[in-house]
């Protein structure tokens, strides 16, 4: 085996020698070339051949053995160990491709670019991180006593939600609260999810041991995100709201409403919290600031009960905090200064704006061929077709064509595409619409230039 | 009930008369001023009342019952539903006070300030924060694909760990990352934990229905802090590490290797990681940087055998990603520039010192009365006492007299300090030593001035 040629000292010259010459015979080790129960070469050996010390390696054949590479058999030497794998590792199956993400994407409720002032933030993130004592200590478990006392005032002020710092619990994500709910739940063992398709919430359940259940009147727990009830994004109105939690209350059920996106539902403002309706007794609000200023700040938070925080108080050592305290400190400033609500003005008037051009762009393209409306929730323009179309073909065509949109057949076949706007730039509504057109007067996808 | 008192709409003119209108009622109802089935005065007579038109009047009304505090009633007016909650919350019983925080803290493992160069990290950060685009969406559910590029090849360089970006998952702390690795090894039922006195990560565990059980050789699963054995801060040295893993191939026990504080327990170097001597076939790898870089980082990772990461992939979607993508996104690139390596090597320079510093403290506090020396491992400082004492006494003791510490007590009776010397300043050791000396000689606490 040619060995000294890759054995170059010079080329490191802050590694101790005997550590070169470790990191080498490693290499050799792990990579295979040197196989289990291989002799080493002498140590005298070793130093002539490489032209180093006996005492260099010496030190390196120690090292080696303290990390279990080799073994010294006393008397005859040393060899290296069987505890490595050597054979080549199987390949993982390569990930599946994720399809192009589409040009138009009316699916998807992403964020706007043009929705929040990144600058604006940058600046709270900044301030936040010069706060170095602060930074260089754990949080508290249940997030920093001050964003809760900053969220408790703006919950009560905006949202009719009861409640108080002390019932408030922080953490990077939904599913990271989950977690802690479902310990805090301990005794119940059923719930129902208004909404089958979140998978992301049964799957948390599930792994906790509940039991899925389909009914809202089978299950100790029922989940209910009242700004979407189903994928065409549509809201609880009241009075199915209070219905609910006169039903609820009567059977003793637990409602957690995940306030999803409910800022961002109606024009005019949002419907009130089931939370507050229900004066905060039976009900564990849950809320986000991924969607409502940006996907990537993983801050959400938890309103217990009464009943349930002094539950969570006997556990929370248990639990850590998940989200970024940097970025907790900086919500804070940031919800104080009063920029939250004004985000939520902002981003709502944005949103009722694009709308309506959606709206317009999309009844210019289809003329007499749909009844366009723009429904009064989600910012959603609801496209009804007088052809009959199956409304699975019909959104795979518009996949291919570059648009990603949400389509329903009714009872009668006739079919309807929900388009939400937030998505997609103004200025590409024209060309979005013609694109739908083609697509469901199934002419040529491609758009004339 | 004087009301008009209260009613000012020149205080507010950004909001529409009729929002204030609804506002003010809205808050005599939630305050419980006006109790569930109160009728309210008719449109005409709080038209007058307040001084306000009746359409005013009525478009505040309709958005009361829109929002469930009042009903119409046909013929007879409008009355407070009984939804909302008025008595009197019960106060939460107040929180525990927390023990006032020891002057000298030698027990915990806190971080050192000067260990860490804010001013690099936030460059970083702020770098990471200018990448608008990237911030806009939603992170990859595994965490960024470059950062986990960057940690793969990291960690099989430093800590040889065998592992590529495919198999490693990012998470806000290490028990979000546990929540998914429960997930994973669903069809497993039963884990020991080598510390167990290690509760978050029992809870996590048996929030996941298993069972935990007291020895290695009866469970499926077998949780081990290498560098962390007990709370003296055992570390497990080589050939212990080669034994533990020829037991559980030869059991079929899953292995998971919990890396917290590894680079830190060695003076020179630290011992290899368990999974590195696997070849990473039973191993689950766990590292975090919550220590090493600043504990307000929230940023650990998992490293999954093939076998397990096949598993993962397929449960994948449905877990979000906890960590913040800045954070994510501003490691990566430190991780590429060198600056972890160069952290590493930084804090243990510093915390050798530091070590070094304190045992000479110690020694000349105590003189004949201890036997004080360094450990190997853990930048801990070992004091053995000369006079019996019992450990728990001891302890209590010292955090009088604001010192937090280890003590233990062996077979024979005698009794061992173990000093960490990470979370008390340098220029602090002199005094620390005093008070220690002084609680443990039965002396008056109180440090002569």
């Amino acid at each position: 085996m040619e060995t000294k040629a890759e054995f170059s000292p010079l080329l490191d010259t802050d590694t101790p020698l005997y550590m070169q010459v470790y990191n080498y015979y490693k290499s050799l080790i792990v990579s295979g070339k040197l196989p289990p129960k291989t002799k080493l070469p002498s140590l005298r050996h070793c130093a002539e051949t490489l032209g180093i010390s006996r005492t260099t390696a010496e030190g390196a054949y120690l090292q080696l053995c303290a990390d279990g590479y080799i073994l010294s058999k006393p008397k005859s030497g040393y060899f290296v160990t069987d505890l490595y794998f050597h054979a080549p590792r199987p390949a993982l199956a390569p990930q599946a491709e994720k399809p192009a993400a589409p040009l138009y994407d009316f699916a998807s409720l992403s964020v706007d670019r043009e929705s929040f002032d990144f600058n604006l933030w940058r600046r709270y993130l900044k301030s936040a991180l010069r706060q170095d004592e602060r930074l260089l200590s754990y949080g508290e478990v249940q997030g920093e006593r001050d964003l809760r006392e900053a969220l408790a005032q703006y919950l009560a002020e905006k949202r009719n939600v009861v409640c108080r710092a002390d019932s408030i619990v922080i953490g990077a994500g939904v599913q990271s609260l989950l977690h802690i709910l479902c310990a805090v739940l301990h005794d119940k063992k059923t719930v129902a999810f208004c909404d089958p398709a979140f998978l992301q919430g049964r799957a948390v359940f599930q792994d906790h041991g509940f039991t899925i259940r389909e009914r809202e009147a089978d299950a100790q727990i029922f989940y209910v995100s009242p700004s979407h009830m189903d994928r065409r994004g549509d809201v609880m109105p009241t009075d199915a709201r209070i219905a609910l939690l006169k039903r609820i209350a009567a059977r003793g059920t637990l409602l957690i409403e995940d306030d999803y996106d409910n800022e961002f539902c109606y024009f005019d403002r949002p419907a009130p919290a089931l939370q507050g309706l229900d004066g905060g007794r039976h009900v564990v609000y849950i809320g986000t600031f991924s969607r409502l200023l940006l996907p990537s700040i993983r801050i959400s938070f938890l309103v217990l009960p009464d009943s349930l925080a002094a539950r969570y108080r006997e556990i929370a050592p248990l639990y850590n905090q998940t989200a970024s305290k940097a970025e907790q400190i900086a919500l804070c400033q940031f919800i104080r200064d009063g920029h939250l609500a004004g985000q939520i003005r902002k981003v709502r008037k944005l949103y009722t704006q694009k709308a309506r051009l959606l709206e317009t762009a999309v009844r210019e393209a289809f003329g007499k061929a749909a009844d366009v409306r723009l429904r009064e929730t989600g910012f959603v323009v609801q496209v009804r077709l007088r052809m009959p179309l199956a409304a699975d073909d019909l959104e795979q065509r518009a996949r291919k064509a570059g648009v990603s949109l949400r389509a329903e057949n009714d009872a009668n076949g006739a079919c309807t595409l929900f388009l939400a706007c937030s998505g997609v730039r103004a200025s590409d509504f024209p060309d979005a619409a013609a694109r739908m057109r083609a697509v469901c007067l199934l002419q040529d996808t491609e758009t004339p230039t």
